[in-house]
């Protein structure tokens, strides 16, 4: 069984394979699916064989996203014969029709929504509205955050290797950053009373056209939304219990995440900031030791001594970790920011997807943040 | 003595004066004496008498203010001999030094700064680092947040009618849109825990030419700062225990507050909100009570039953407060928003100015927000 | 005959009416017209009866535009009976349809659509691309810049009070820009050769939900568009003749205009830049001379000795304009700012409003511009 | 001697080299140093050596340019024994100090500013007020636009391979933008007339602590500055009259071109608009046909046919071009978009470094722009 309370050792980085590993997208038109072209065409390990949009067939990629137009791939209504692999960018709810015939094919799937992120099925209907037609998936789905399930990971993909094909839930957006922020304090059971109080960009709203998301109805402006009710809570409160459940805290893990997000004026990003009121009283000597622990062999991941910034990691796969404790309150603020379509999102992905074929971690996500 | 309890009733607004309340500017090159000229030349009882910076007598106000060049003002070294009022506009522990000879005058004074809102004077060293030289007028000068010291205000006014100039501290922005939206709750002893995470625009942050300031450096990136030391704090704590002293609870409410302010990528607007843990369930019916009786007189906050964005305040001395209660966490949300250099400064003085001289409480100060 | 040599003098500021003029406006849920409410409710002469806008019988105004909540006024279907004035907000096309039965029931008409601001029959079918039902109307209507056309609107207002309901085409953004920066070297004679180069924010683009104006996609860049076709073309090709044509000047003043309009990452503002290649050697006195001549008893044209941003006007009716010579060249620069939605639109119809009524030009528009 | 009337070939790139080139950075702490450690620690054939700065001995870079702290550098002050090539990032007048020692100790050197940009000596005097020098080394020094001087940095290539060691002025960034949207045009002596309106993100004033870029200052706002003055028209000036030297046109090819640049609300990216008077009638097709020839072979240099944005090459080597032909004005614009710190800066310096040490001419360019 995965263990939770350390992480595993880094997959060892294979040479590069002979013959390229072929992968299609499925909702190529959309944010995330641009940022899964952008960097899987950019993969030294990855040939595109297909993408796909909605009723577009044939229309060269630059109609959709016209900062891809150099590259020659054109939207199909399929992804051809035969593929390796899968990424889907899909609405949630839409995944799950799709993944099970895939997976029936051989395809290993990396699915950037939320169909197969859950384990309990009661989720899905509790807080997306939709019951699940797959439950019996739902254990055979990885959670496809590296940092917290590379053992896993590995597992999957040598199941793969034995023809089982693997499937990913690649983990939301506001989940990574926050726990990012917070696993070494969830590992060692002291989170006793928990607040998060995230900030996005606007990317994450996706790319449909709507009102609320006009330029000049969002800049200048911040606004929380999704008070108590956002979506994203469910894998929160599902990954900080599996964190947890090694750490033998009997407090109060069960309790609902207070968790509130926000909108600001920007395009990338995302900074949660994890308030904690500790289990016991903790010193910032024993928070170092803990974070470095559990970040110092991590690729993508880097604590930081003053708080960090989202432009510090723009446009690339990193992560930034900031923890503190507060004497005169007792309180602990944890911090961790990514780019949410990237290590939020496509990156995260390709991350996981490297674990799955055995190539090494970091493979087409070396570019470093892009900065200013 | 001044009740916390109630709100005090609306002064009553008098008629306009015959001649017009003579007032000067000290420290206006800044954003916030920006403001101040900007508010204080419309104001329709007020004539500027006198505007100062820092050596630059005889400019026109248009050389450090582009966007005033239409008024006549020029920048002065003195204020001229007779003014009724002063604005002060400085860098902390510098009002300090000018106030007491102004308010030997006669002059009533508005410090836009942090010199005189703290009443204990031990704060002035813990939180600024300088020993208050007149810790004797502290309990003279009035925390200018009207929505919670009417009374004290309307009583400075009676003061200064019979020759006592007056003195008002005006409060900073973080804790005007912390206060306006836990006020109700504070009152109510409601508040057990509590975490305040704030979102600010950048002009809070003042106009010295500083690196990280650049706007290459700000845009497209939010990051924490002051982490468990923001100075902001000392007033918030104040206040709340000013607000929770008649409650009668006996819960937590010296407790420390968790504060962690954001800085966002825009230049005006704050959105502070408070994660509260309530001393006792609480039900969304009971919080509109609450809020209503709080609030339904007050010309400048409005209760609402969306999250308030701050572009919906913008330029404007409005406030918008939100609170929500959450079954499933037990836990309470409130959220205020202002414009950080209006409500949370230069208008903020305005109104409380407005009191001291008998005018109606909006006057000067009717503009409505701009959006978008 | 109106001449286009000289400013027409300011028309003398009448007393504040005994009674409110009555107004209405016709399409409230769009940026203009949330501009004119918030103009208008300001309006110390004005009492607004009604708004309409799609289908909305009833909803309270903050429920299209938040930042106008505290106003009492709601969404109706129609604007009650009596009226003296309404202001039109609608797109191109559909105005024209809907002023005559209002000038028919001696409702005096600002139309701030295009639709009354051309005077050749032609260019509505060949800019706009529909032919004009009523183009008996178009030299009725007066093309609303006061600065070009005072003493035609003080004209309408005489008949008006005569009995002819007055309408008014009030000129578009890129238009008050650029030929407010123009206007001096227009009457002179001085334009041989014209390039047009103007930056908008992007609430000209109006509210309605279009993918391309999501904030993801306008952020962080800049684009032309409408290249060689904007309509805008033709209002200030119209104007430059009517301003030329006392000059005595034969030149090219019939060429068509070289206009390129950008789309830039900011909700408000306009900046345009006139290149200009001089019909004969002019000097920098010379050209100071000129706009000093224009300008200097216009409330709301500054000439400014450095290069104007559009900040320095941000929601207030002011214009800046900047004028200069080049040696090495022999060309001319002429630059405009504005705010797009307020001189550029709501608050010049105000102002035109204004002159119709006989009240102080100022009146409702004296709020200094924001910054920062 | 080089011809300016097509394009060299692409040089013809080498395999891998068996050993890295080593590089050191000479002003790493703005903009576009941290450009330069960005893009040449990810550089498959660079070894970067040692980066400077002023009086950081030895910090982590991690600390002037966060974003970067992954990278093991430290700021040193001096590049260590053996470095074969150095880039300068420096302000205008101090690489002409540095640059002849580094030259007599072997080293190639790519020069960011503008000291070895202009061959005409009268020009640094004239446009930047110093008096070069080493006005001998202005003939050995190529401008580094690879589009229009390949066959001069492929010379320089051979020149470095037999001792001489080679001197690079990389291009300014408004130049870039500009040239390689007119160099078709040029060459083929179309142009007579000419208005460069350009628009430049923030990033381009660099990273000194200037009120007047601070966020507040610049958000919300466009503004022109270096009205007829700035200094890279020498630049764009003395590379047309290389463009049209080859074309026989004996027009207007030496007029003084009216440039004018734009400040705008954003980080990065440039926008040249050229507004052009042809020398003669000329047709799109006959644009399409130049445009073609000039580009269809060029790697980062792509011809669309709808307005490009800056945002479609953020973050890119890329560059867009687009033209257009206007029957009615007879005139014609085109628009070139570049990222000002990449195919502006830094990348436009490791372009000319690849073609100087013989690598495939986008080694280390290979990312796609970021978007959104």
């Amino acid at each position: 069984m995965e263990s939770p309370t350390a992480p595993a050792p880094l997959a060892a980085a294979s040479t590069a394979p002979a013959a390229a590993i072929r992968v299609g997208i499925i909702g190529a038109t959309g944010y995330v699916g641009g940022e899964l072209i952008r960097l899987l065409t950019g993969h030294p390990a990855v040939e595109v064989m297909g993408i796909t949009g909605r009723g577009r067939r044939g229309d060269p990629v630059g109609t959709v996203h016209p900062h891809l137009a150099t590259t020659d791939l054109a939207l199909d209504s399929d992804l051809g014969a035969n593929v390796d692999a899968v990424f889907l960018a899909l609405p949630h709810g839409t995944a799950a029709g799709v993944v099970p015939g895939l997976l029936d094919r051989g395809i290993s799937v990396i699915d950037q929504g939320p169909d197969f992120r859950l384990h309990d099925p009661a989720d899905y209907p509790r807080w997306y509205g939709f019951e699940h037609p797959r439950t019996d998936l739902l254990d055979r789905a990885v959670y496809g955050l590296p940092e917290l399930h590379r053992a896993a990971l590995v597992a999957a993909s040598e199941g793969r290797e034995r023809g089982t094909s693997a499937l990913v839930g690649s983990p939301g957006c506001y989940p990574t950053a926050t726990l990012l922020a917070l696993a070494p304090l969830a590992r060692a059971g002291l989170i006793d009373d928990l607040v998060v109080d995230a900030k996005s960009g606007v990317s994450g709203a996706g790319r449909e056209a709507r009102a609320e998301m006009l330029y000049a109805e969002v800049n200048e402006s911040v606004r929380a939304y999704g008070v108590f009710g956002h979506r994203h809570t469910a894998e929160m409160e599902q990954e900080l219990r599996f964190l947890a459940c090694g750490s033998g805290h009997g407090g109060r893990r069960d309790a609902g995440i207070d968790f509130l997000p926000h909108l600001v004026p920007m395009t990338r990003g995302i900074l949660a900031a994890a308030h904690v009121r500790p289990a016991r009283p903790v010193s910032q000597d024993e928070l170092d030791g803990l974070y470095r622990a559990a970040y110092d062999d991590e690729p993508f991941v880097t604590v930081v001594a003053e708080p960090p910034a989202t432009g510090h990691v723009l446009g690339s796969n990193h992560a930034r970790v900031y923890v503190r404790a507060d004497e005169r309150t007792g309180r602990v603020i944890a911090i961790g920011v990514i780019d949410n379509l990237v290590k939020g999102a496509a990156g995260q992905g390709v991350q996981a997807f490297n674990l799955l074929f055995g190539l090494p971690e970091t493979a087409g996500l070396e570019a470093l943040p892009l900065a200013p």
